[in-house]
């Protein structure tokens, strides 16, 4: 991919417990089964742990390492930490330049296509249409039938969703 | 930093066993507390895990997700695979633009400055003077008495290895 190219990227929403890891999950198996080179980028409000104590990055970091880079022949894995949110599109501009999309989970704002994951019968009005039609949203992924401008895509079938978001990126 | 300053790295290299991890532990907190940004890089010839079964990362990785990134608000954690081993100097530009110092262990080539860690009386030749002596070897830190051409620093004492590290690269 050109530096300059725009990175291919969706964002999965949806209210909290809606199984969106275990929708991305199936996801990045499909289109890797196609060849697809995929990025997964997950935004967190909480902070976490990725490291596990004991181990030498983990020391590293601990002891006061800003940046803190592993690399092996088929590997590399990097944390760093930061006095201020990095810009999202910075983020993925820096880190996904070698794969075809990125699946992001947890960042609702901004104008990055977005597809909705709605598992059961929604009781509330959908996040994509909650304020009027938000054309951010490019459909909505669900078990339920739901009568909606944009496409509803079989939630239960990755296939589907594969077959959309590879037509809408021209991948 | 600029993006074309050249980044400051300094490898530290020993025969396995010698405690380098132990000793960029202190390093990197010695430095920090100077108020120097630390970064740490650890090349390894073995296949690692950074992450946790069970963790959402660790999941879409498993999915096969070649590159996965994890953003909270004052970290960030990335892992990729790759099918070649990246260029050891494109690593420290990618990755080490916001600090004033890398620390990098297990990285015996090229010509990266060293600093050869030597752990009791050594037996056999350093390596900095194995076949002739090399010049990319700065010093040796040790907690021996050695008689080299080049500075021998207290492996026991990080302040002094800080002192002459900031020295060297003029930070």
């Amino acid at each position: 991919m050109k530096a300059d190219e725009q990175i291919k990227a969706v964002s999965f929403v949806a209210k909290s417990g809606t199984g969106k890891t275990t929708l991305l999950e199936k996801l990045i198996a499909e289109l890797r089964s196609r060849g697809c080179r995929v990025g997964a980028f997950k935004a967190v409000s909480h902070q976490f742990d990725i490291d596990q104590p004991g181990k030498d990055s983990y020391r590293m970091a601990a002891a006061g390492a800003e940046a803190t880079l592993i690399c092996a022949a088929t590997k590399l894995a990097f944390v760093q930490t930061h006095s201020e949110q990095p810009d999202f599109n910075q983020l993925l501009s820096d880190y996904f330049q070698n794969v075809d999309i990125v699946l992001v989970e947890g960042h609702k704002r901004g104008d990055l296509p977005k597809i909705e994951v709605v598992r059961q019968e929604p009781h509330e009005p959908l996040l994509c249409c909650s304020d009027g039609y938000d054309p951010s949203y490019i459909a909505v992924a669900s078990d339920c039938q739901l009568d909606l401008d944009i496409p509803v895509l079989d939630l239960n079938n990755p296939a589907v969703i594969a077959d959309f978001l590879t037509d809408f990126f021209h991948i």
